[in-house]
């Protein structure tokens, strides 16, 4: 089971076509990352960052639009986890519309666990790997042969 | 003679009305401060963030909005000194249209100088305080009786 | 009993001397004042905008800075009704530290109601004055001789 | 040679770590195109939008992160066509930081023209795809067999 965000499009979210600037939707993924971390990590994002001085930073990303958000729209992105490496973690997201489950976004996005003082990539810590490997999604593997 | 910043109206700077997002006001003020510092001050903004660990917060803000910007304005953003305290500041901001010299914004913001890691006020170093002084608006000051 | 908002400092919210950037408060204000639309007045924000083509745009702000916000907290943004006029509404917005109740800013904001496409200002209607009326503060009142 | 557009990075780019917020990279790409319409297309990207009502919205990246940024760094972003389809257009950003012509980071993004009230794709106009295949970059093609 992904984790769930669900988010609301506010009125400084759209551009001077009418509709969701798409860096927006970046932005829509790391706030459900953060409330990830907040909600179902071992330490919430502000802790990792502030005390342990550990950072997440993304280094890989593709990302596909598929239907543009309104202004008023209401939305629901889920997180799950696609591969877990030494330091690298690449989450799936999906950004869906909450009226009708349409889907507006999708994206891979690869983050190395980083050591914020020395800029050095980290071994993500066990406790979060457990986390993680929770929400490992088996939907994208492939099939293996029996 | 005000200090002088051109900024561009972005794709990303209205609202869900299809004009500009108010707080976005703020922002074309405090770019127009750190063009001010990186200009004509004795340092730049990052510099005095990241070396001399000043800031330069704002304490007090009164603004009149008078016209709407949109997308694809171009806007003149002037900043003028009104009074000079021993740690604080206060600035005069108008917004106007380049295309046409329409006032869309005119704002007085009052500025601390601040230590950022001990959250002190400080008093206004005297290189800065003398640039300050060289942009100081006579215009607003009532004139005096004879 | 002011209209409560409750918002999380996202990891985005905050500028280079590592406090919410000052312009970011107008913008909790505003998501105070979308939220409010969308809970209990007659109609949600998105709908007053996009099919009644009414705005709210903000006229005159004056707001005091009280206490930095730093990345990780969470706010309760109080929303109240301090003057109803035939078209503008004078609205005081608190912002305070959900952790210690500490106020971090406050504001008045003063919007008029405006046709977006005519961009006059047009009277409150009925059913949205009489759910302004019913959050108007008593409190900044002066007291009245007996 | 790719189109060039030249960016401060501002004092609200800055995410909770001290970096550049990697969603804002995207901005930094956006505002790179504004500039390319603006300085170079046949139509100003405004008056694309707002005249003609056509749209460029982005329909798929891939994107790479190498170097944080921080507040205080100057950008060099430019601009190159990969590919142009009927409809399509792929272009590839470089992010580079001003000092030293660090690779900060990489794109490759596609966008489609669209009507903006059908919501349907259209053609590339013919002097706007004049325009754009004068920045088509050979860089990223493979040689050619002898």
């Amino acid at each position: 089971m992904p984790y769930t965000s669900v988010q609301k499009i506010r009125f400084d979210d759209v551009d001077g076509a009418g509709i969701v600037y798409y860096p927006r939707f970046f932005h829509l993924c790391h706030a459900a990352m953060e409330d990830f971390f907040d909600d179902v990590a071992p330490f919430p994002y502000p802790e990792l960052i502030n005390k342990k001085r550990l950072g997440f930073p993304s280094v890989h990303i593709e990302a596909d639009f598929k239907a543009p958000l309104m202004y008023g729209d209401v939305v629901i992105v889920t997180l799950s986890v696609v591969h877990i490496g030494r330091s690298s973690t690449k989450m799936r997201y999906e950004v869906r519309r909450k009226r009708d489950a349409t889907l507006s976004f999708e994206a891979e996005i690869t983050t190395v666990m980083m050591d914020l003082d020395s800029k050095q990539a980290v071994p993500l810590p066990d406790e979060l790997r457990r986390v993680l490997e929770s929400y490992l999604s088996m939907g994208t593997t492939p099939p293996r042969p029996g």
